[in-house]
């Protein structure tokens, strides 16, 4: 199989060098070489690894090369990306691509363009690195009923808040983001990341094949990590909980839940002990209960690895439908908004400290129907206190008029400050 | 497709019932009916979901069946099922199955069968339930040298040692067998679980899997975890280890590492984690470094997911070598015994309680070469103290011989209790 690389970065770099060194490896497994034709790149690359191949600074050329049958999309972003990938397909070459923005964004078109030219577009290196979520949602669990996906999608977050949450931490989020940049974890500017731009991309493709509905990217909720303060790790921690970053898109009666946020669990979930840079997926399902799978969401190997897992399928033939469902059986399922959306919450209130105080802010949760879980009082510093309520399960358009009433009774003295809590068993 | 089911047990009946549940989902995913012809099981079974099918009490009719195309092989045991999976592959039938035993001990035989038919043998609900572990390693790490395969490989083990792990227990091996047998989770003769014949046959297809070697299930060491004092849990417990029954398959220069038992590892390792019935298996290769999949590993519903993924994978056309390398390319590497194999370790020594008696231990110790990472001293009982030590990597054969010196030097005064311990950095 002959290949054309677009883009000459880390990711490419892991993939020229893994192909090398497993050369033998892979032709044992798969029955044919695969030969790397050209790279292109608008920048010539420095790195030895790519001397011994034909170059060419216009990647488009790779598109138009007769002799490439595979082209892998490795030059990020959406704009190039999606003209490559079109011109790719509509030259009859399958297209391997790491590209998460591209796929949620404009998958619908280019998976439909892929199947009028007979040709594959597949993408397993663009959620979370190592891993092989989508081959496992697709073909491993392509009898079981999904019921929610859950994930740390994101590595740089997830370093970030471990940095956040280790014991006795008073690690800041500045902090910890700037620590992150240090050891090249996340980027100089580190939006994508932190904001959970790059956490919505993955969800939205997960989303979609798990419940056979469309790319909904327009639809995601999403919140960043930029407002957690430490304390509240800390106070949720003290009852049991850890913070996570997760995405989370789940299937009910009403439609999609489709979201990306700081997120409290058990601290005896799984989820719960995956820290650093790792990602983890936990797919809900039917027949086959709660699966966990771990791994290095990103970097050169790892990336790499699922690109050449994509080749070495393409190379054996086999031909999955992009989204897991065959074209034209997808549906267009609602998204709700994070207002309809069920959760468990963590709430933080500074009070005033007087009489009567915690009487009154139970009493309004208890006006809405929102049950308490738990309480923390912490004692109070300048008559200023400190109350932490973790509550029952309730939609978070009612929690949202509790807290609006909360903070206009006179006894709550800054904005409630609210996490919402994730059970697995619910 | 129309599938035969031979056996009409646990599994068999999860299988019909998902089928029937998800009948549209797997429509919409594959594009064709998968219609159950004929079940066939030595007993007429019970249950109301066989009733709307075509019954026979010969399973070797299913084989037979001109409108079988492909044959679920679900009976278990190695002497029927053996003749039975041959029958259908001579028969042109592929066949899925979810028997551990058979493929472990007459894999290469099938196999090559299979090849000469034209056909398929597949079997990934033969390994750890609902975890995709082996489309995991043929597929999405094809691209990957694997240097080691470790996993939790039987939910009774597990079970019962997490139950003697939770802090503060003085729960023996044996009330932990109890409630695992009242709970379901083991059965009435337990032997082939306890003693870890379940696992080596598991471990014995995931390391074949793994380098690409042959099955080697004569070969592998097994131990079981009837001996297992809580003393020795707890004592661990206080040196950051927890016991966990792996199975380990390793690649080095002079052959294979394949062995299951007790095992230590640290208590931030993401197996140490895995408790009750659970299964995890952990992948280490060269670019995808280190994943980890986790899920139920048995249970009507788990192993019917995996059955119905390979059905899945038959319909969709796929291709892929049974033991992910093709025919002819295995290769034949030793397994090295476990005296040959390099492991840190645990010991529990019984000494009488007088002067030097720890500085003749560790000279002894000292003198062939093994370091001591931690030692423990307990008081004394009746003039008897216990001494535990962890030590480096070392050898298995020398600390056999360090053993019996200790054992022989007058100061220690019972055979010495040795738990191996496994690091995932080496």
């Amino acid at each position: 199989m002959n290949i054309g690389i677009c883009g000459a970065g880390t990711v490419s770099g892991g993939l020229v060098r893994l192909l090398s060194k497993n050369e033998q490896l892979l032709e044992a497994r798969i029955g044919k070489p695969i030969n790397i034709v050209q790279i292109g790149s608008r920048n010539k690359p420095s790195q030895p690894e790519f001397e011994a191949f034909a170059f060419t600074d216009d990647v488009f050329e790779v598109a138009k090369n007769p002799s490439v049958d595979v082209l892998i999309e490795l030059i990020g972003g959406t704009d190039d990306a999606l003209a490559l990938v079109r011109m790719a397909l509509q030259a009859g070459k399958s297209v391997v691509t790491a590209n998460k923005a591209l796929i949620a964004q404009h998958g619908e078109e280019l998976f439909q363009l892929a199947e009028q030219q007979g040709q594959q577009l597949v993408f397993e290196a663009a959620v979370a690195g190592s891993i092989p979520i989508i081959k496992v949602m697709r073909e491993s669990l392509a009898g079981n009923e999904i019921g929610a996906v859950v994930g740390i999608i994101n590595g740089t977050t997830n370093f970030i808040l471990s940095q956040m949450s280790k014991p006795g931490s008073t690690v800041s989020f500045e902090q910890a983001l700037a620590e992150a940049q240090e050891l090249g974890y996340a980027e100089a500017d580190p939006t994508f990341d932190v904001e959970g731009l790059d956490a919505a991309h993955k969800l939205t493709i997960l989303s979609a094949i798990a419940f056979g509905t469309r790319l909904s990217f327009d639809a995601i909720y999403t919140q960043g990590i930029g407002e957690v303060q430490v304390e509240d790790i800390r106070f949720a921690g003290e009852l049991g909980y850890r913070l996570r970053h997760l995405g989370i898109t789940r299937i009910g009666p009403d439609g999609v839940e489709l979201r990306v946020h700081p997120t409290l669990i058990d601290e005896n979930e799984m989820l719960a002990q995956v820290d650093d840079v790792m990602n983890a997926v936990m797919v809900l399902s039917d027949a086959a209960s709660q699966t966990l799978h771990c791994g290095p969401g990103a970097g050169a190997g790892p990336t790499a690895s699922s690109v050449l897992s994509d080749l070495v399928d393409l190379c054996r033939g086999a031909t999955i439908p992009a989204m897991g469902f065959l074209p034209g059986q997808a549906v267009d399922l609602p998204v709700l908004g994070i207002e309809q959306c069920r959760s468990h919450f963590y709430l933080r209130l500074r009070v005033a400290d007087r009489s009567g105080v915690l009487s009154r802010i139970t009493r309004i949760l208890g006006d809405f129907d929102i049950s308490i879980e738990a309480l923390l009082q912490k004692d109070p510093v300048n008559d200023i206190a400190t109350i932490v309520i973790t509550t029952d399960q309730v939609v978070e358009e009612t929690m949202n008029t509790a807290i609006q009433k909360l903070e206009s009774s006179g006894d709550v003295l800054e904005s409630v400050t609210l996490i919402r809590i994730f059970d697995f068993g619910e």
